[in-house]
């Protein structure tokens, strides 16, 4: 929309919340191009040039557009078959049997088109995107051979030019030992490093480097070999780490300037001290913590005592979180992990670039980009204390107005 | 539309859950103006039928609209102020201090308006629409005077005659102790009895009569005066019992043949046992469990081999579930209660409705109403398995399609 490009735009009267804090006063927030370039109080708006914007709404809430920081959103078919056989009483070792567990999803991404993970995959990402997203990191993982990897991340890359969100992409080659590795988990780490990374490096596919560190998965010397690996592309890397027990992958990936470490339900205090010298985030991930009833809680108080960052996200995935809903996640950081709704709110905006290594979104000041949400509430609070579909009135992605309600 | 009631309309090759189990073939689904004619295996559909019908769909899953038996969605004000305050570190009682808890929504309720109450109500019933809602049952009791009381039942029929939605109405004068009876709870239940079940009867308001029975509301033998008092005008009782502490209300409630016990985290064996014999149903409120962070377990298994039939509500209120979602229900109920999928669904369809006593409601069945969901899934376990926006497809309220996606 040219006319959109060359014209202020004037949202009067908004609660702004930042990306970090709710700000004193009710805001004038104008827009040009695809940035923010005013914000200032009600009281100090001048009318002179508020007379040269297009008016666009008045009062509810402005966030900055929600960042989702770790997903596996891109993946060939479903486990509520699983899910419903595990309730109606099946044993892990029968679903197992079955084909259930990971290795379905792997199979059936293995066995997927690039046209067909993409079909499947954009109504979750539209969900998603409905509910405030308006940037999103999706990790491969469910390929495991260097060209179903690669499909993978070009899915995402090809999502993130479709549809009205910014895609950042992981590979997470390490997420899992494939069948045909079974008793060579040293040899796939291999083919993770000296095949995979670079494939993917060279063809401008990769945003960060992501591995599974757990008894279940990968060691630390696993781990480590990958992030060297990572490190010779200039590729940034992560962690999914201490989700199961505390084996010391985050200490690991804060050695490495991770990022992030993801899950971290048995960080213990060295491990909140190695992510506080590092500079890392930490992501919390509540829909697994809820799908998998985990009872263990990441350690809270130790995080925001030493001041690492918090951030939130989905884990969106066929298995321990089939969860599409960023603000559901919101409410479940505030009831099951205690944050505050702000906190809350700064794990999905500020926070969430800040684990994708994107400072410059997740929140609203002048200059910055205009990924906005207009929220038909009063109090920021009220995203993560109600659980309620149709309160997004506008979602700004770009500069422009992608959603209306 | 005149067009749609003449006319035969054909949904083709769905998956039917019926209200209480998935059909074993695909089906072909008919309906004549408010009612379902006909429900066909495909591969005995009449083509010769078929081809006076207007084709309406083809593939997906079937389920009757979602029923949800227990909401207090008719409220003044909000608590996003007081969460917030309680995850910051506030007391109970500073929160008290500050006038927070039901009071405080009791004052709001009292101070609005009757178009107040509906305006703020809109939205939220209409999230629940969005999400498959055809039939909604909401309860009085932030009122707790004859005539507020009476409004918020007003609100609730005007909601019903504005909105495509079924809404039953309950009076729920026992919620709490209002202030001004403060040391006279006996002389509140006078009021309840004596004069707001007669007002509310005679004013045709009111389809059932509920109770908060629990050391922090209601005495057993307080709520046996109400139930007394509505059986006097014939009108079915409810009973919020057994939520925090085993103190009998649902015996009590079963003696009195109450449509259903609720909550019940606490039910005993003997109290399942009272249920069975009554025929009532048992609704559970899994948006109240994680809300509160419950760690009690409703006797499922032995309301299983009681063969009482579970249903499931949203609880929607301001305090102990500001959920207005049914479908994150079938999640909720199946991750924190073991429920299964199949019998979550029945929850909150055929079981739902008998909740409300009205058992011709919430499935699929020839001379049915015509109240259903086409889901855009291929199972029905898949409603409870993932939380995903957006796959609702049709949403058919009295044999028209009243949202579509
Ligand atoms: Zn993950
Ligand atoms: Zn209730």
């Amino acid at each position: 929309m040219s006319d959109n490009q060359s014209t202020k735009r004037l949202w009067r009267d908004v609660r702004v919340f930042d990306g970090h804090n709710t700000l004193p006063e009710r805001m004038a927030v104008i827009v040009e191009g695809e940035r923010v370039t005013n914000l200032t109080p009600m009281s100090r708006l001048d009318e002179a040039l508020a007379s040269e914007c297009r008016e666009m709404g008045r009062g509810g809430v402005m966030t900055p557009g929600l960042v989702d920081c770790h997903t596996h959103l891109v993946f060939g078919g479903g486990r509520a078959d699983e899910f419903e056989k595990r309730l109606e009483g099946a044993s892990y070792e029968e679903i197992a049997q079955a084909g259930g567990g990971i290795l379905s999803t792997v199979r059936s991404t293995r066995e997927a088109s690039e046209e067909e993970l993409f079909e499947v995959a954009v109504p979750r990402l539209q969900a998603m995107i409905a509910d405030g997203m308006t940037t999103v990191e999706i990790k491969s993982g469910y390929g495991l051979t260097v060209e179903d990897e690669l499909k993978m991340l070009r899915v995402a890359r090809h999502l993130g030019e479709t549809l009205p969100v910014r895609v950042t992409t992981t590979l997470l080659g390490a997420h899992a030992l494939p069948p045909e590795f079974q008793d060579d988990s040293d040899g796939y780490i291999d083919l993770v490093c000296h095949e995979m990374i670079p494939a993917a490096a060279k063809q401008g596919l990769v945003d960060a480097v992501d591995v599974f560190c757990e008894k279940i998965a990968f060691s630390v010397a696993q781990c480590e070999r990958v992030f060297q690996a990572a490190r010779e592309y200039g590729l940034p890397i992560k962690a999914h780490a201490e989700q199961l027990s505390n084996l010391g992958g985050t200490t690991l990936a804060a050695r490495y300037g991770a990022l992030s470490a993801d899950h971290i339900e048995y960080l213990d205090e060295a491990g909140v001290a190695a992510l506080r010298e590092a500079g890392s985030t930490a992501v919390l991930l509540p829909g697994a913590f809820h799908t998998l009833r985990e009872t263990k809680l990441p350690p809270i108080a130790a995080l925001r005592e030493a001041g690492v960052p918090i951030a939130l996200a989905t884990d969106a995935n066929p298995g321990s979180s089939p969860i599409f809903s960023p603000t559901l996640m919101l409410n479940f950081a505030c009831i099951l992990f205690r944050l505050t709704p702000q906190e809350a709110l700064a794990g999905m905006t500020a926070h969430g670039a800040r684990a994708l290594g994107r400072n410059e979104l997740g929140r609203i000041y002048v200059g910055g980009p205009a990924d906005l949400c207009l929220w038909n509430i009063d109090t920021a609070a009220e995203l993560a204390y109600a659980v309620q579909a149709g309160r997004l009135k506008q979602r700004i992605f770009r500069g422009e107005v992608s959603h209306e309600n």
